[in-house]
């Protein structure tokens, strides 16, 4: 159970603020998560790393001289959104570059990989590589697509190693990749953890039971076997990481390795001990040699009872880099020199908004009474919304599309107020509907608010075709950032009819809000016809086909919003 | 639960062996726990710290430069025995003297006593300080009485750095005391600990509810609360603890603190941080400065779900203490100079045997055989002696008795093959009772047994009438050490007539085997006597007097063995 809160809502938020009380000498809050509070080398290539809360140490806890020099801290288990990454990133910039870092999870590849795209467009140089040591999810031959856990503390510190050593953006984005490719996890889970707010853990292990092969957003393991000693458990540990160790002659590595015993929360440090002696002899009568083991917890997951064992095969430069001193608020070694403090505006946000052309803002203006029409649709239909994703979701659908789309008002209100045009309008009502959504829909919602504006512009009022051009191409953005195809029982079953029968429509010389209606009842038909798909395949495991016969809850909101401004432009 | 378990017996065992794999650059095991793997300056006072397991870091993780020098580590919850103490103080001695740092519990105060005593005979300039920081166990003017909890790492924090700086050991004493005069704590639980092995928490804590005023062995609190926002809670810590704040215009307090905010095992950093985001508010607004707080782990209580806010007012002198570097497995702060690696003798022990006289070693030789019978005794009478002690205590009376006894046969054994006299022969065996053992009885028996040898000697073998005096004075010790009067309920009430009557018969001219005899029976009678007190003082709270009809295990088996010894001389 997760039992000090104050609102749920604000867990995270006010967990950060905690931390930043704790740790005033490290680390200093910006807009979506906190970087150092000392000074950095100038032109040192920056690392930022984060991801969702409530796995602390990771990530904020990794943020000082030796390892990362920002965190990006979204909600509990979610994704940050693309602004609060490019917040953190020009925040911790030292004009090297910055590596971004993190677990391979979809909804944080998509708001890391469109805050990327963005600074890159603003002439940043922003690498971005994912952590996938976890082997239980997937085959050695997919490596790069198994989720991230523990074994993210031994990527960071040997990219902030990199970092700190002076190295240029090449061969800190080559050390991490190397890192990554080295560093193998595997866990066991006792018990589930509860979230903040909640009565009920998001899973339960049958007593006397373990489950192997955990995640750390209270996913299950992939298989329960009857509960054995902690010497057992090492034993099966082992086993399974090193099927996948590297040829001891090959390549720089001679049987040296970096260990992290790590507790998921509840799974003491006596019991971390106990666990470590087994594994180190075990490892020892294999003939390999530990370098600096770590015990403890470095990536929990909220109060999980369970333990990984994480190791990285080392080479000469891992090896020195892993070695290197440390010091932040959770992860500290030998001994760095003092540095300076340094000044961080700590309402840093990522741009201030510039006014456009008379034109552009008097559209803009214009343009919002649409903005507010999709938060109202997502108002009125959110409890229909929130029902439907319950069948095959978590249902908090309805609830995310109201969070995004009124957020996304508000930003847009502000906006016009400024004197936005109508790029700047779109791609700020994008962000605010990415960050106050959260999670995989309002990440491609706010993307494709993002491309509309990205296509306009703040200079001149666009024309009808300009416009057609903008939303067709906005409407592709939900399957190119997204990556799922028609039939995957997604919003996309329903944005590609769009997209197709809007372009076709315009081709033919209708006008916009003509091309619009049509668009919508095509986007509505095939969002209802998404109820003959079985559940898409992401989900399948947990949830089989329950959701066969209910139509899928994100391709439903767009056809609803879209209907919505098929009405507005009508009227 | 604690689940990563090998032998339940072995766990604390285990785990310190893990630990030491783990830190091997930090600390090295010995006899009894775990010392520095570095050098320390010669003439520099040892401050030697310990407890039960399963408070982690408390007290291993804090061995260190800038911390302590060792740490002695019993089995889960228990005191560790006087000779682990002995073995520890000797291997971290820097021959500056050593204070001994612990909290204060009944358990831990007989066994680093009874170890002071010891030493200090021997030469050593031991001192002893107990941590009693937990407001809710007494009332502000008996502060000294109360349990030590998590303000542990603030006293030892700075007595540790007092002894880094080079302070004489009568000075280290005075900071210690000061620290631990200024300290104060208060904790809430949400639930209690499950002990390894045990399949139930030693206590719950109602849904919906908190207890107040935590203990960190599992006690439960000393008031149940409705559950509460985290702000509430931090409001009712802070203004529990700060109700004992010193007038800041007094002995050099200015209004500065040092600040931890503890997790008992299960409650997470988040948590920690929404609650100290609270408390730092709260102490602000009081127009408190908060100098280098700290949030996280450093005293449990296994998986317990929890947390404590504990306070130290400081002086200038405690600051720089609380401030100075500190380099430990679990607190690190500041920049410590690399340390050279010394050599530590991992089989150290409290000494080895001497042998004693011909005529010394021979009646140790026929002395043997009534340690045997004690053994034998305790055996024989396990389960009785369990079930007696599972209505008012928690049944292990019967076990710890044959534990106890068998580990002194075993020591006595080696003792006599190796020639000891009689001196050496009873002090051996009463070390082994006591480590054999743990627990209160365990270390009365030993301190008995202790002190029998202190009275004889190695050279000369003893009359009867010098057997005599040495056997009354180990009988008044069992009250002399344990501090408990008869009609506590507790084993006193048959060792004080014991010892009167053995006293009483050997004046008129007994035999040492009548005035055994008789005294054995007066033991008897005394020890069934007890069925008719209601349970002792310090059970009373949480067993009533479910004990009233039943006699005191302890006083049954005192008896019991008496008895034994009596038959066996009569033969």
């Amino acid at each position: 159970m997760t039992y000090l809160v104050n609102d749920p809502k604000e867990f995270a938020a006010d967990a950060v603020r905690g931390m930043v009380a704790a740790f005033g000498d490290h680390v200093a809050p910006v807009h979506g998560g906190i970087v150092r509070a000392t000074t950095s080398p100038d032109g040192q290539v920056s690392v930022v790393v984060g991801g969702g809360s409530g796995h602390y140490p990771a990530f904020p806890g990794w943020v000082g001289p030796g390892m990362a020099h920002g965190a990006v801290c979204g909600n509990v288990f979610a994704s940050p959104s693309a602004s609060q990454v490019e917040s953190v990133v020009r925040a911790a910039d030292n004009g090297g570059g910055t590596l971004l870092l993190f677990g391979n999870y979809a909804g944080d590849c998509l708001h890391f990989g469109e805050a990327a795209s963005s600074l890159g467009a603003d002439g940043l140089d922003v690498r971005v590589v994912t952590i996938s040591d976890d082997v239980a999810s997937n085959t050695p031959d997919h490596h790069g697509d198994r989720r991230g856990i523990a074994g993210d503390l031994l990527v960071v510190k040997v990219a902030g190693a990199a970092a700190e050593a002076g190295l240029r953006i090449d061969d800190v984005e080559r050390v991490a990749r190397r890192a990554g490719g080295l560093t193998r996890s595997l866990g066991v889970a006792f018990t589930g953890c509860t979230l903040p707010g909640a009565d009920e853990p998001l899973f339960t292990v049958p007593a006397g039971q373990f489950a192997l092969g955990l995640g750390i957003h209270g996913e299950p393991g992939i298989s329960l076997h009857p509960m054995a000693t902690a010497a057992d458990i090492a034993s099966l540990l082992v086993d399974r990481v090193l099927a996948e160790e590297p040829d001891r002659t090959e390549d720089g590595y001679r049987g040296r390795v970096a260990v992290l015993v790590n507790g998921l929360g509840a799974t003491k440090y006596e019991e971390l001990f106990v666990l470590f002696g087994s594994v180190a002899e075990l490892l020892e009568r294999r003939g390999l040699t530990i370098v600096h083991p770590v015990v403890g917890e470095q990536v929990t997951s909220l109060d999980m009872a369970g333990a990984s064992l994480s190791v990285m095969f080392l080479d000469d430069e891992l090896e020195r880099l892993w070695l290197a001193p440390a010091d932040t608020p959770a992860f500290k070694t030998g001994s760095v020199d003092v540095r300076e403090r340094r000044h961080v505006r700590t309402d840093e946000v990522a741009g201030s908004i510039v006014p456009g052309s008379p034109e552009s803002s008097d559209q803009a203006r214009r343009a919002l009474g649409l903005i507010e029409v999709l938060a109202d649709v997502a108002t009125r239909a959110e409890a229909d919304l929130g029902r439907l994703d319950s069948v095959a979701g978590d249902g908090d659908h309805g609830q995310g599309m109201v969070l995004g789309a009124t957020a996304a008002v508000r930003a847009a209100q502000d906006a016009v107020r400024a004197g936005a045009g109508m790029r700047t309008l779109f791609r700020t009502a994008g962000a605010a509907w990415s960050e106050g959504a959260g999670g995989t829909s309002g990440a491609l919602w706010g993307a494709a608010l993002r491309a509309l504006g990205q296509t306009l512009s703040d200079a001149e009022s666009a024309d009808e075709e300009r416009i057609g051009e903008a939303v067709v191409t906005a409407a592709w953005t939900f399957e190119e950032v997204g990556g799922a195809k028609p039939g995957d029982k997604t919003m996309v079953d329903a944005t590609r009819p769009f997209a197709e029968v809007f372009d076709a429509h315009l081709r033919d010389g209708s006008t916009l809000a003509c091309a619009w209606g049509e668009a919508a009842e095509a986007a509505t038909s095939a969002a209802q016809r998404t109820a003959e798909i079985p559940a898409r395949k992401g989900r399948a495991r947990t949830h089989g086909d329950a959701s066969l016969g209910h139509p899928d809850p994100g391709a439903v909101s767009f056809a609803l919003l879209m209907t919505g401004v098929a009405q507005a432009l009508g009227r």
